[in-house]
């Protein structure tokens, strides 16, 4: 265990970890293959575990498993639990130890008969509504805050499950896009802010839901919508029927989802993700210039910003770092010097590009600096010139408590260090990062339509001081995903 | 899927499965590892799965899983759950498909910190107790009765966990022997009537407590005593304590652990299980005795009670069947034929041994006849020139409602068939079974001492039929264990 | 890696370790399914791999693997190897690291096409030749014998199979059972002594060779006779031919066969083994008589003979010591007073059967006396007053060169002790062995008949010290399996 | 299997498949572990199989298994093999069985001691030199190549391993990188035609081979020199001596390891990877230009030509096509309409950003024409205008005889069909290859220092048509890598 050391599989160590992914459909014969199906174009959205609930005759059936989609579920799996309707469920991958019984859907048994759960986000009174609970009796066999979802639902006294869920919802405060699953339904929920997506889809007469449309396309659905913030859409066999869960707030989509999240051919909103983030890359050219020889973009995620830094500058976009695809979730290093050889065999650098060159990187995000400053090291000990880090989002300055991991926030290196001292942290010759504004232009929307708490520090739901601190006294590391 | 066929590891299909074994210790530094050990001795009581809960610095860790004790545990996984205190479950194994989501311990957040709980028995009340609290809002995550002692315990007002666990255990009716875990205590508790065992041991000043006693020789402790029918021991920092959990009723162990269901090696309430199994041959031998070249037991459960014949009636011992070991949980049989071979594979005559001779062939019970009639055709095959076969229990007449799998008592043939019907249906030259009789003379004790209710059927736990209907309806084939 | 110590699946450590399985089958159209049935049935004879080579449509499939036949084989597997010609073989367990490339069978490519070989024996001569064709530019690729008979049948200049295997065997020296594969015919080949045994079978008109009867009675088929000492039989579609391939010597079966390798089931040169080793119990018992109250044999291999003992001396045979039936090849052992712990759990001694008796137990053979030792001492903790260890076999006094494992002989303990020094030892009471005479009377026929070197030094196939030396200073631990 | 379907890691289904890589390194203390981290780095030139010999205290030890390295490898594999000397190999992954007894190295025994063996390549004489091997009476236990050199150098009377070696080569025709590893010697070697690439380099004092610099890269060792078509470096506690293993021919690299086989990082024969494809997509667009509104390429492969392309053509390169990164080599699909959902998992078009516009898409080479059609109609689907399909390299009309995976040529499509016909069948609306004049232009330099035979048909090392049919004839598919 000691001498192996884990490397995250969506970038180099101090990444932002979202997150999940979470998919529905109802009234297919071949519901769980598609949901497979589904989970593998969504898995970009959590590594750690992934799973799928069924409905068959009445009956739900669930599988999951740490790890990822391939390895969890196998040909057998599939066809034991091949039904009529289906939920799943990605989970993200984290450093430390990861706990199975954390994996998702959630399936529990009621009043009602039995009821699966899915969930992206994060509920911000959680901790309040758990303490409440367990005073009154309940019992909690994960840290998931789908579990305290599933007991609002439990005491709801109404007959109809849908009223049960949407009074349910009324409790909690957070991010959050949710599915829930049946022997007769399928609901999906979407926060009164619409903070985490939700995407409604259509394919051969049945209803499907997904975190992203990339699910859509890869079981050749059509998408039918989004499902709107506060909304909650109802699916049975006498077809959807939507209806309010909680009253909306104002639109707030996670503006994340377009920088870093989400996959570059899903369309969030309208817009597609790819388009976006070359054109933070081309605003970034135009607000943030700088004379040099080439651009390159830190791969897979920058790569889009950076050719459209590349094309507005007029100035070749080259390969000028290659990325291992090969390098699983664990990677065992020798002793010693392991550290620095884990890095440079996951990210090389192509001396003959860099060489005696002045390099823009482009990159989406400085979370702790840490991996931007290896980054740029590897450039420079390449050969290269000069190096102009760009960045093509504002500076992270503010933990997220809607459904990004928590756990990386402890050194935001913005929180507490103006441009230029994080310039000389990560050992670049120019450091900029794309004003606000430029956000807003490159959107072509004005940002009060996203939730840029990150940037901004101006939290939607509050979450109070104490509730923060609260949170990490309780050691809870790995919640409400 | 199709082409599997179970074979059931602790002997042919069709025999009583039972059950579950249990263990815990609290203030040994090597507490895991003793688990661990004491697992493997009590294998036998289940194979489906396993699982350890452990106290280390006040937090309660757990690992469990689908398998043997050695698929289950490695030696990383072992080290990272070391602490001071644990509980430890097997669980039986099944034909049909099993949850992993059943595997044991469970644990538990609530209003008093983290609970793990370990189950050997079953609830007659438990459908009732269900109902009620899903009523009032309880979700339920796993079919098994010990959840329900966990909302129980959860709902009781009290501070004290001792006395939530009395309070909850004055709510429920049945067989059970329970190991309860915190943070800072651990219990273990004995249903009114003793059915299923529970011991209590000592080792370097620590306390143990195991179903059965081969558990503790096995870690080097030593048996103190059993924990008596309704007590319940409370073993913290301070010392052992003992309270009474329920009205202490008619001790009444399952007569079956002796039978059958215990390894040999244990000893229980006094006697070992061996030398009972020994006696219950001999007495057979006497009032039950035949004409006969030699006797023969079905390995390897009922070797003790066929030398016990043996030596009584003045007959050779001759080993006339040997079991294949290699055979693991699933084996792969060529199509058609196959079963034919998967079942001689696994029970091999020595034709050089039978041939020509009047084989007295010993077995514990009948419970569907298939398996009997199975080898006494097998012993015909390799020449046997009559098969005489003596049951060293009584008939076997009536389900069991206090822990043992009730999924093969869909056809009991002693149910509506007499004996000299079962002869036929087997295919026996002659057939007896030992008396009630000579059930209490073996044991050297009155019969009302123990639970006979799968011969008499006079439940000590009333078991009203509604409840049995119910049972079945809702389609609980595995429960409570 | 350090904190597993390896348990013997077959006995305590320091048992004799043999040896091999092998199994041919020719013209069935379940020829793969049956070969893996019969694997089953061989698999005592080894557990560290196992493998089978089919032919179909004339061309050879292997497929072979570390581990038990259950972990080896997948349905799939079978599916894709299904064939009208199968050869197969398990492989013998050791305690060190153990090389994948030595399993068997070995499928080689050479002039006439391919050849498929699995061997069971020990050729004293292997050093020799294998010298002598590396001097002629030959490659090695296993330390396997196999491998050496493979060259040695390629460099034949005959166009004839049959003839280049009995002309190469013609230079081979030692004990061996082997079978051949091509795409026309199986070859099944008894070294001139028949010192490693093979048999003949019959199903639906199909021939089968098998190391023991017992393969045969799993798969259903038909004992015919045993393969002659020197003798080769030949399978094509036109039937079996009987051939000789050496001059016969002497007939020299090895006796320990008898005393502890083959399955009690298995009939060899005409004899019973569960017979024989409970007729050794009665010699043993009348010549080396002791006064006790029980008798127990050491589980499994003793069992037969400790009831032969104690139905002759007239004393009560007890279940002395249980055996774990649970424990893998390898067990997870906690630190420090680890290994003690992992030998009780293995074997239990029944407190309650021989506190304050008089134990007479029996054991088949004493290799190193470490075992033996540790289950006296046992039985003494569990209270027994005294304990009269009964060897069912001469003393072990000579290193076997025949197929039995040389590793475990650095240390035979009667090589240099006698008897009352090795009482000593191990903490018996007394100590008797059966004498060579007994051995003889138990079997009734003359030693001669059997080869007995590993008690008198008497060596049919001379073993020239320097070769000894030889196969020392090669380092050569695993050969000629 | 019949629901499996493979998926190709490196690219669509109809891809060629490479070959694959090696890597050497001598009096390193960390041998193993570099060994290990550079097999990750050359994962790209296999993914079927991986493998490590090493040398610690003169003594070979040998590590391979079916898989990736990161599944073939464990820590205490790793820990074990530990050494100061060894070499490594990866293979290419198939779609049909594969055969685990064909991973490399390859180490065998023969008079000179224990020798080691890899290979990238393939031996246009391998099965006449195989004929009259086994005529001479060798032994063959895989269908590599490797094997026949291992024999060929055996066979040498040469008591000098270099010696010997290089009387070898001598006789073997064809195109190779060879690393061998002996108790005392590191040896590479290069076919006298530098077919397959081979480099130097050193570490800590220590020497190291690589197929590729990108391995270099990735241990922190520097890059020194390619070793010379036809040179044999010998490497012993002496140093490095360089000898001629066969007269040089003209130097010749296999032009498609800069079109598609090598990682971009890597550097060839002095020209960067990437460089040389940006710089084909330039000339490409120069050459074969086409109005359009957008350049995209197929990931990952011909990003770097499209990105060239776009900048020439001053057209904006945009993605438009997104790689699923969390395919497995095996992905279970659902029935019937699974197919076509497996690949359009595999790639997703950005709707948004190909819908109404003229889409040039880059590849590097058309196959079997069927991969091309594919993503052409996925483009069409996701609603593309136009389609424009541009190769970055001439018509692929010949099989190639040295290393690349022959099995795929079975319907080279170039062979028979001229480009429109190929633009009919992959439905594009324009279809341009780049000329062999432009491939002079990109690489800049003659194509004379190139193996261009794919294109061409001028065999450097003829291939005499009936070997080619004798190769298919034998079914050999899986020569020689």
């Amino acid at each position: 265990m000691t001498a192996r050391w884990r490397v995250h599989p969506g970038g180099g160590c101090g990444r932002l970890r979202e997150e999940c992914g979470v998919f529905g459909i109802w009234g297919h014969p071949h519901a769980v293959e598609l949901t497979h199906v589904a989970l593998y174009a969504l898995q970009h959205r959590g590594q750690e575990s992934a799973g799928i609930a069924s409905v068959r005759d009445g009956h739900l059936r669930l599988h999951k498993g740490m790890g990822l989609v391939s390895e969890v579920f196998s040909e057998g799996v599939l066809r034991d639990m091949a039904g009529e309707a289906a939920i799943g469920h990605v989970r993200y991958s984290t450093f430390g130890a990861s706990d199975p019984v954390n994996a998702q859907p959630l399936v529990v048994r009621y009043r009602r008969g039995m009821l699966g759960l899915a969930h992206n986000g994060n509920l911000v009174n959680a901790p309040q509504l758990r303490d409440e609970l367990e005073g009154q009796g309940s019992i909690f066999q994960t840290t998931l805050d789908t579990e305290v979802i599933a007991h609002l639902i439990a005491r709801r006294p109404t007959r109809e499950l849908a009223d049960a869920v949407a009074g349910s919802l009324a409790e909690v405060k957070g991010g959050y896009a949710l599915v829930f699953l049946t022997s007769d339904t399928l609901i999906g929920a979407r926060d009164p802010h619409g903070i985490r997506p939700l995407c409604l889809g259509r394919l051969d007469g049945s209803w499907l839901l997904a975190s992203e449309t990339c699910a859509f396309d890869a079981v050749g659905a059509e998408f039918v919508r989004e499902v709107e913030p506060g909304e909650m859409v109802v699916v049975t066999r006498d077809g959807l029927v939507s209806q309010r869960a909680a009253p909306a707030g104002r639109p707030a989509l996670c503006v994340f989802e377009y920088i870093y999240f989400a996959r570059p051919d899903s369309d969030l909103d309208g817009l597609n993700v790819h388009s976006v983030r070359k054109q933070l890359g081309r605003v970034l050219a135009r607000v943030r210039p700088v004379e040099a020889d080439l651009v390159t973009g830190v791969p897979d995620s920058s790569v889009s910003a950076a050719t459209g830094y590349a094309e507005e500058a007029g100035i070749a976009y080259e390969m000028g770092l290659v990325k291992n695809r090969y390098i699983g979730r664990t990677f065992i290093v020798p002793r010693q010097e392991g550290r620095a050889l884990a890095v440079r065999l996951k990210l090389n650098p192509l001396r003959k590009v860099v060489e005696g060159r002045r390099v823009i990187l482009v990159d989406d995000s400085i979370v702790r600096g840490t991996t931007s400053r290896y980054i740029v090291g590897l450039l420079r000990e390449a050969g290269a010139r000069e190096v102009h880090l760009r960045i093509s989002s504002p500076p992270y300055r503010y933990p997220c408590y809607y459904g990004i991991d928590t756990s990386a926030h402890g050194e935001l290196v913005a929180a507490d260090k103006d441009v230029e001292e994080i310039r000389r942290l990560v050992g670049a010759d120019t450091l900029a990062y794309l004003p606000l504004e430029g956000l807003a232009e490159a959107l072509g929307r004005p940002l009060d339509r996203y939730c840029v708490a990150c940037f901004t520090g101006d939290y939607l739901v509050p979450p109070p001081v104490p509730l923060h601190k609260f949170l990490f006294e309780r050691g809870r590391v790995a919640r409400g995903v």
